[in-house]
């Protein structure tokens, strides 16, 4: 799922993220609660209507963003209460809250309300959260006990989600939107057991991994991924939230997920890093300044190749492209120096398909039993491939 | 023509450009000369192929920028001096030097160096450049004699077309690349006259009105134009640089002008400035914040309409809109308050297509002599069609 995160996927058309082959997108409640606000995308007939996306649409709850964005939250058993960017109000999220938002948002897939406890890295953490959380060398405090946090998250989470399916059902909307619930644990390969064991033993169409890729490396993903799918209900969707490079999509549907999201595509595109079979490339680099090829030999986007989208719409006088061609290196990095904002999409686009072609041919891979073909024509997920899950 | 200032129309892909009926757009000598660099971009084979526009170009000479960007410019009888604003590099920008940059370029159209005069106004004009020529209270300096700047620009500017179209010729570019000479004058009708008929009477393939619309206000631009364009050689393009709005394209068209820039469509556009056939209208004003018509009713504009770019493309899995519909003004007022780079790219879309759609119009209008009928279509055009001219 490529990320809308405003109701936009930054940069592209819906007819182009469409184009990419995306069939759903995932949309951020948090910033929409923010802005523009639920009941006016209500009034607008929703999130489906609002952005002009057809398809399905994932939104997350709006945990993650609390814990990730927020610099002064403050986290009670009931929610957590945090300010708002945009006008500095008070917002007091609920899993109450989170349902209703995303009730009046609409999307097709809805995710439970979870407490994220806090990544064991505190490299990877906000500014605040590590100073509240660790000494100067890096070290949690002895004030903070990281294993009785990883409890308190898995008790949280699983009250939380009952709060959230009751307020699905009382209102009705579970008819037409399905509920995910989310596994928390850490790495903590028990307390993963004991969260599937709750949230699982719900009737809920769907289940999601979240707490991984929050910088406890490879190693560490590989072993929760490899522990956790396995113990998921196999006839529902498995969702692995925000995750990530190519190898770890390899290893987690190795593992038996079945749904991803992530910024990567679009975030790095913005910033000229072009994802390709071999890795990523950054095409601000002076060394693109001639490069007449496209970002990737034998991409089919419509930044490497001349696509539907490219030419000839009807408005478009007859014209056609006389030989093909596409967007060269060159020129990306040139828009890319002059600051034109045709660069940053062409790359997310780029990216976006990128990882739409790895996903079906990891479908092949699925269907066929391949997946040394997979990693010889992918080297970058090739440790995905020959990684023991 | 749309403006593709830096070898791109900002934030649309070509394809989208060409889409909205536009058959010719606009590159900026002077930018393209800083950045990338005009051997650079004939290394890759010349602009269109550098930009992916298949269709024809026209360049500027690069007269126009080195006066209105410039505050450290020294301009004598064989060229402008001037400082680049990429890396501080003194540029010596002759007209040869302009035609051999926009030889390298190979637009279809080239444009003369010419030596575009102050504007009367000292409101319109650079800072550096008030502060040279006017007092405090704004009236031209003692010092500054107009009439004889005027007649300084009408001298250099024919001695250094001729100087172009001798390099032009020597060169054999003209054998590909067609070069237009341009008028001055200002706003004296005689030095006009005198500039007509010393530019008109070389063998260009087309001819340019230049000095227009540079803060002269609406009348003098129809006493200047009205009074130019029957004057010109009916047999070959006449072009207004740099204008406008709808009432001087209407005015000018019926003066006998044939084509038009203006950056005007895409620049309001990044503003949220949408222009409709009433007037313009601020998309980020809270009045549209639920406002859910397109940006124009009945416009065919890919933002405004499902248009063949916005859905069904072959990797859309075959997904198509359920009911038409457009991006609503309240959607597109929440990318602007969101800064999303859309927005920007969706008004600019529009306004695009608002002008090619009033240049169709104008088609009409001229075959069938039914002016009336397109002020009553174009209210916003009407003061065109009422001038006498």
């Amino acid at each position: 799922m490529p990320v809308g995160t405003k109701a936009t996927v930054k940069g592209l058309m819906p007819g182009l993220v469409a184009q990419t082959g995306s069939e759903i997108i995932l949309s951020n409640t948090y910033h929409l609660l923010l802005r523009p606000g639920p009941e006016l995308i209500e009034r607008r007939g929703g999130l489906h209507k609002f952005m002009r996306w057809n398809g399905p649409i994932l939104t997350d709850s709006g945990g993650y963003q609390v814990y990730s964005l927020g610099d002064t939250n403050k986290v009670t058993n009931d929610g957590v209460v945090f300010k708002s960017v945009v006008d500095g109000s008070t917002i007091n999220m609920t899993p109450e809250l989170s349902m209703d938002t995303q009730h009046k948002l609409g999307a097709d897939i809805i995710m439970a309300f979870d407490d994220c406890p806090p990544s064991v890295d505190p490299a990877t953490m906000s500014d605040a959260r590590r100073r509240m959380l660790t000494t100067k060398t890096g070290s949690f405090k002895k004030s903070y006990d990281h294993d009785e946090r990883l409890t308190q998250s898995n008790e949280r989470t699983i009250r939380w989600l009952e709060r959230c399916l009751k307020f699905h059902k009382d209102s009705g909307r579970d008819a037409v939107q399905g509920l995910f619930g989310i596994i928390q644990g850490g790495t903590d390969l028990e307390r993963r057991d004991w969260s599937i064991e709750r949230v699982c033993a719900l009737d809920l169409p769907g289940f999601a991994i979240g707490g991984v890729a929050v910088g406890e490396g490879f190693d560490q993903i590989v072993r929760v991924i490899g522990h956790c799918a396995p113990r998921m209900p196999e006839d529902k969707p498995r969702y692995l939230m925000g995750v990530g490079y190519e190898r770890d999509l390899v290893t987690a549907v190795r593992a038996g997920v079945d749904m991803f999201d992530c910024v990567l595509p679009t975030r790095n595109g913005r910033n000229s890093n072009a994802f390709t079979r071999t890795g990523q490339i950054r095409l601000k680099n002076a060394k693109f300044a001639e490069d007449d090829g496209p970002i990737e030999e034998g991409c089919d986007c419509a930044a490497c190749s001349p696509g539907p989208l490219e030419w000839g719409g009807e408005g478009a006088g007859g014209m056609l492209p006389e030989g093909g061609g596409w967007f060269s290196r060159s020129y990306i990095r040139h828009l890319f120096m002059s600051d034109e904002m045709l660069g940053p999409l062409l790359v997310s686009l780029h990216n976006v398909r990128h990882f739409q072609r790895l996903m079906l041919d990891i479908r092949v891979a699925v269907r066929d039993d391949c997946w040394l073909a997979l990693a010889e024509r992918w080297p970058v997920a090739a440790q995905g491939v020959a990684t023991e899950v």
